[in-house]
């Protein structure tokens, strides 16, 4: 994996840059749509490729390893292939997901059991079987095997969680140099950076995983119920850690204001189900604001979505349309109104990026906050 | 509206002609699209396009009706505009539905009192208010208020029935000249043959609603659970009536197989909501027959749902990665389910165009039954 950074803002930790793999380069700041059962959920990608050029998808292993099952996507020749995606794909590893998902879990040294919310079967999950399993699924940028501790949590517990994460990381690694990639392609391996919302185990987490060199770094466990305050100032924290030749990606974030100010700490990579799973219930992202388009004050309204907006949602429908296409729980509700949200991310962030290189990101960052709050 | 044949079969009633109206021209025969709720269920209006180039779709007066209701679809400009279809719309009257779907009805010879399948208010259509209201939702092909009696039905209240709807229909007539277009397109209004399955009522009101002399013909109250033999013996019937050079529509059909059947006895137009419906539980049609694809042993398959078709979903996707959609509720399921069977349904309808044209409607026909057989 190549990261290059091509410009570094002034008054700010914010960067641009490119991270090019096997399947391709992406600018970064840079937002993955999630794609949790290797299916953006709403959309057809070809439509979101036309309306919003993503370049890289994440997808989450521990609803990979349930359904359709590694085997299957083995056979069908790893995810790209499966999913039918010709660019970058990163998967997480699951350890998330056990945590919120699962109602069932036991972890212990070795790893965790886990009960699936889908038929209350029960499964294993250690650092070395994820790292096969996301062989299997073929992603190019692959996450180490972590606990993420829920919000809020005694230091206690979250330094015991963090040491253990820590001992998961150094198996994963041994595990992924012994087990190589499947397919074609290189695989890079992310540790996760864990320790709550307490800064110095946030600290040390950040200079343990440093330690290992991998190709690039990420931050778990924020954005779980925190405030938003208290997650940027971990998250200021453990930038100032994580080396600046390397990505650095903030799992599961967040609102455009998060990602905007994690920007400003040296975050490239962002992802969140926040514009997918909104779009669906009718929580549209626009250019002054959010518009709950199933309000009754729509019902009328012949105006595009969001003006500025050049989506073909936003230039070819109405907000009286979009409503009634909630109302009447249409799919292609879902769909406009999921095509709109994910070109609204993608383009804030080709819109930071631009602005990074112009110099400009101070005077885009101010004035992003005055037009959002002139909704009408 | 202009409606000119072009080519007619040798040996049966087929025939190919082209329907011109102000939003264009479209080959017949042809199948509508079922747009219930002024949007396709499942599909985005731009990926049908670009797959299977519908000229015309269907939507349902009864629905709009109540939602988003006339003066919507009006202050947008009507139904092209609200929905952004630029090609021609054909809207049923409402009579169907409001005997399908609503549970509360009273028909007296002024009208039906119905109460909505929605939120249970009550309402009121008579053949003048669907006038009306077809004119303020603006599609270019418009149907009669008719009743449509159910299956198995008393020839005593069939004929009652159908005397009815030849009431209605000449108050229709009425509305439809004194009340002119809002928009700037023409409108045409279609009658509708009823009858039940009682030949000799049938013959008797296709005689009456010949005599109206409207510019196409359409023939209701079809499969609706009667045996396909006793349809298609009731539509050779009413064909024999229908004059030739005006476009014959039957309504609500059908199965692939009962489209072939009709094309054969003449009719020229025809929608259902099978494609779609059925898309959307993972029945899929396919040359080769019908694939369910929840089925378990399509689960490692990764061969394309259908080798013969060019729609984008065969073209990019397994059958294993459909079924793996199908189980997760994935919303891309739907669309891709969809995609592929209206883009079977048109294609099916353009090689039975292409057949008649080319003198080959026969042998076309005896290949379609040998090759459906010969599922995998």
């Amino acid at each position: 994996m190549n990261f290059k950074i091509h410009k570094s803002d002034q008054d700010t930790s914010a960067r641009t840059g490119l991270i090019t793999t096997d399947h391709g380069s992406f600018e970064t700041p840079i937002f993955m749509p999630v794609a949790t059962s290797a299916a953006i959920k709403g959309v057809h990608n070809k439509d979101l490729i036309e309306n919003a050029s993503p370049k890289v998808l994440l997808s989450n292993t521990y609803h990979l390893y349930l359904r359709p099952g590694q085997n299957i996507i083995n056979k069908a020749g790893g995810i790209h292939k499966f999913m039918s995606w010709e660019n970058n794909i990163l998967t997480d590893s699951g350890g998330y997901q056990v945590y919120s998902l699962s109602a069932n879990r036991k972890i212990n040294p070795d790893g965790v059991k886990f009960k699936s919310h889908i038929d209350g079967s029960y499964h294993f999950f250690t650092p070395e079987n994820v790292i096969d399993i996301q062989r299997n699924i073929g992603a190019d940028i692959i996450m180490a095997f972590d606990e993420c501790p829920p919000y809020p949590c005694q230091k206690n517990y979250a330094r015991k969680s963090m040491d253990l994460t820590h001992e998961w990381l150094k198996r994963c690694i041994n595990r992924f140099k012994i087990n190589k990639p499947i397919y074609k392609h290189n695989q890079f391996l992310f540790p996760i950076v864990q320790g709550s919302i307490y800064s110095d185990l946030r600290k040390q987490s950040a200079e343990i995983i440093v330690n290992h060199d991998l190709p690039g770094n990420a931050i778990g466990g924020l954005s779980v119920g925190e405030p938003h305050e208290l997650m940027y100032e971990i998250c200021e924290d453990v930038c100032n850690i994580l080396p600046k030749e390397k990505p650095r990606y903030l799992m599961g974030v967040g609102t455009p204001i998060n990602i905007l100010e994690n920007i400003a700490l040296g975050i490239d990579m962002f992802d969140c189900v926040m514009p997918t799973r909104n779009a669906r219930n009718g929580y549209l992202f626009t250019s002054i604001g959010v518009i709950k388009i199933r309000n009754a004050k729509y019902k009328k309204d012949t105006r595009p979505l969001d003006q500025d907006c050049t989506c073909s949602t936003c230039l070819n429908y109405s907000r009286a349309y979009l409503h009634h296409l909630q109302k009447t729980n249409e799919i292609l509700g879902s769909h406009l109104n999921t095509l709109h949200n994910l070109h609204y991310y993608l383009e804030l962030m080709r819109s930071i990026r631009e602005a990074i290189k112009n110099n400009m990101f101070g005077e885009f960052r101010k004035n992003f906050y005055i037009k959002l709050g002139s909704i009408d």
